[in-house]
């Protein structure tokens, strides 16, 4: 993607993304209607639904040779990573937003041939955008967020990891996540996958690990983190399909090596 | 403390509590003094000492008869709980003082022999002061809270637990907590002790379990929790002595028992 297009398809999407939130504000203390989908504690509100409605019908009218790849089923079935997809999560951390009215996200991310161009996250109810394009840098507000440190020890590192994967479960080893617990200097958890990428990227964890995020958790994410020298690739150290469920490893690039190496057992 | 006593000393803490975060927030992008105290992940720097010093110098100007209690050794050693007590964090979760320079707190807790008369936690950063005063109720910032919800299933409640607890320890049995884990809705883990009962108070979390926190963490928190009808003992269900280190359960009251009776074991 050129850097003009690059440009206009930020400015468009900011924008949208603001208004967006400027929505979820607006409406954040009237009455909820919640469903659950896949479980008792994945939930979706009409707020979700909403959201990503504005955004499709946006895209569909101003870029209609896009594609659209989106948690409440609002975009396209695609198989393919060519062409331009927005990947869009409407509210990242839904039971953040049904439970705490804050501590949610919208997460867009533009990618073009499977390569991302463009990352936003907005922390809607403390009016906080981190953005990215591809090459630019990435923000925070208005401030650019400097590269991650380099020679972190583990030891001074602080994880976000949810206690999921330090309980006896199908996807990690535990023994080892129990020992990378005592390891690093703290854990942290979040409850939304975006603001928790987008906290690595800012360098106030070093490093985010969990076992199950579908594209619209992470596509915004990846390009924050690329853009401050970071790694996000799966929790094996291989390279992320964009397109489907993936394990997530993102982090401080000089820490990688030794968790992938050393913590990380993939059952 | 007769209700007009107790909104004096109210005003006072408030606005000293206030001129403290201004301090930090000031001063908040200076280079900090780190150092550590009873292992490397527990850190103390100047700003927390100065802190400290500001409370306590003027605690003792303004009020030669209270007494204090508080983290960094500016205060007195107490064997009774007899009197007017300060009970000072500075800067709870210093972690993240230092690391993210955010989502830390200073917390007072006052007390009349063994009564919490007044509690302020004020996340600095945000500018978001929580507040309360015996018998008449808890405010963030100017926001009255709600009494916590009443009859909350498990299995829809917010848990704040730290990853240590699931691991293999030498406080409570981690089968047990893992079990808990998959019964609620979600956990969390912010870092800061102060925060965390503050946000049982406001309802954002529904509990929070700890196993090991000292006065000063806890002592304005519980103050919160009580007037919004929450229940603040150790982790075994019995009161709390606010002198001493304690574990910590604090949560909506509704799954106190359960939780007591059927999760908390403890080695």
């Amino acid at each position: 993607m050129k850097r003009e297009e690059r440009q206009q398809l930020f400015d468009t999407a900011k924008q949208w993304v603001l208004e967006a939130g400027e929505n979820i504000r607006t409406a954040i203390d009237e009455p909820l209607r919640i469903d659950t989908k896949s479980n008792a504690n994945d939930l979706v509100t009409h707020m979700d639904q909403q959201t990503e409605k504005f955004f499709t019908e946006k895209i569909r009218r101003e870029f209609p040779d896009h594609s659209i790849l989106s948690e409440e089923g609002y975009g396209d079935n695609l198989d393919s990573d060519k062409g331009v997809i927005w990947i869009i999560d409407p509210i990242d951390g839904t039971m953040n937003f049904v439970h705490q009215k804050r501590n949610f996200a919208i997460s867009i991310g533009i990618y073009q041939d499977g390569v991302g161009e463009i990352g936003l996250i907005y922390n809607v109810m403390d009016d906080v955008l981190y953005a990215a394009r591809r090459g630019e840098g990435a923000y925070r507000n208005e401030k650019k967020l400097p590269q991650l440190k380099q020679e972190l020890p583990l030891e001074e590192a602080i994880l976000i990891l949810n206690n999921f994967w330090t309980c006896p479960n199908h996807k990690i080893e535990e023994t080892k996540m129990q020992s990378l617990v005592r390891k690093v200097r703290g854990t942290r958890s979040y409850g939304s996958a975006a603001l928790e990428l987008a906290y690595v990227a800012e360098g106030i964890a070093d490093c985010y690990l969990t076992m199950k995020l579908a594209p619209w958790d992470i596509a915004g994410g990846m390009v924050l983190v690329n853009e401050v020298g970071g790694l996000t690739t799966k929790a094996d150290g291989s390279p992320i399909n964009i397109l489907e469920q993936n394990t997530l490893l993102s982090c401080n690039g000089d820490i990688q090596e030794e968790l992938v190496g050393e913590y990380i057992e993939l059952k």
